[in-house]
């Protein structure tokens, strides 16, 4: 499997897995279907579109190629239908976003890795990329985005992912199979972090 | 009438629109004059620069050409001496912001199409640039954006009128009239939308 | 000292003062470490960000040249230790805030000026710059951004700012030395409007 099909089938696992988790909340907030649309677009592909805004390779993907839209659409259905819907925890919004992220952090890095962008770029990239969809969400929704809840993990598990992912690049050993066992380990990471609350110091020491 | 000439207008005078709504929420929330100011610039010109950045077609206009400030400028002046001002109903500023709405999601299909983009490329990007301001507005002053209000449909008029822009693009009637045509039907719809609280589906089905 | 040298060091030491107001704000909402390094990122790395999508110039500073990350991180570590804290009345954040908002206006003006752009736009661009940061990390952090704060003049200062910037380029008389007073007297007005609460006209006119 060639990097950009590896790259290309990240993606669109990744923007049904982020428009899903704006579907999900526009259902929880009580928008309409369009408003659950334009969240499930603003999940799904808003990373993309950051990454390609930074990149500046043209037109984003997002806008230049349609077929982004396909798993918007299903995404945005699937909830509408109840086919997806939360549990009684609310975690179902949470495993999606979850998903995304670990499919985007690797997608991200290497895509900076193709376009000749070196590994700590690379790195910003991937993990601008993982949680750039869901901060967009989350901010357009008034809500305080999922990267500083200080109750699970977030962020930290995309550094892990986008930075393994440039190893792989840069020693010369990604492939279809190493991308998809390390968006599998930041995913089981942040499950992990959810589930047991993990938690990392906070923005300031405490007084001893 | 050439398309760039039309295009122009429109943009103009869906800035100055749109800047009204934002110098409006401005005055509501107790902002001063530069906060206005900069709330006006956001509404009226963010959802040009947006289609800029996506069209990656060099500097926003908003930025290379000071003519764009005019308007703004007036639409301050205009909110500041009163000369516009909500009405009892709070009816004005989504008055305003929904004459942007339609001029801009025809405008911005326009010229993503000059651009060279696919119709469905250009129905996102008018539908974009339409909604991209005014949501730049709501988010900025930490509201939740029109776009999610499930009370009056907002967005799909700007679908619908993008789309319509696409189609006579396409098959070669576009003009200044259709153009207008096109914009006074989106505003009319949305303007029936408000009045009669139009509703769409929410974002998941109601359980039998 | 060379006009970029000068730019550099405006654009290295306002990286650092923003991101010590996001790694301030980071803690005083109990995010954690990780959290903090984001918000910092978003503060100091967002309007230079902005400032280069804006011009098109390729793939921008923050994350092509890993360098602009130091100052980051040396903020958050400086918070994250206490070595910078809040004082009593919560004002170091604002002042670490307003010695980023008179370097980055004079900085994105200057840019802006060597790219070709016309005085005006040089001026929007320095404003852009100087306000994006911020703004980007208060919405972020869903708080109602500093530009609208009508207590204390904050937006105006960094217009005069980029205004006296554009001015001195024109004239011939842009230096090391200019461009450090420039930045002083916007600091300097900037702590003498919330020291003051200096206060602007409101968006809308008082009735008689």
């Amino acid at each position: 499997m060639s990097v950009p099909m590896v790259v290309l089938v990240l993606e669109l696992v990744g923007t049904f897995a982020f428009a899903v988790s704006g579907a999900l909340l526009a259902a929880r907030k009580g928008f309409d279907l369009v408003g659950s649309l334009l969240l499930a677009s603003l999940a799904g592909l808003g990373g993309g579109v950051i990454r390609d805004l930074v990149l500046n390779t043209g037109v984003p993907n997002a806008f230049a190629a349609p077929q982004y839209l396909v798993p918007v659409v299903l995404a945005v259905l699937a909830v509408f239908i109840r086919l997806i819907h939360e549990d009684r925890l609310r975690r179902t919004l949470l495993v999606f976003d979850a998903l995304g992220l670990s499919l985007f952090c690797v997608m991200g890095a290497t895509i900076a890795h193709e376009v000749g962008l070196n590994p700590i770029a690379a790195v910003l990239l991937g993990v601008t990329t993982a949680v750039g969809g869901g901060t967009l969400r989350d901010v357009v929704a008034n809500e305080v985005p999922q990267i500083f809840n200080p109750r699970g993990v977030y962020a930290a598990p995309a550094f892990l992912g986008a930075g393994a992912t440039a190893l792989l690049l840069e020693v010369g050993l990604f492939s279809a199979v190493s991308a998809v066992v390390v968006a599998m380990l930041v995913l089981t990471l942040r499950l992990l972090a959810l589930r047991y609350r993990w938690r990392i110091p906070l923005a300031v020491l405490k007084r001893g």
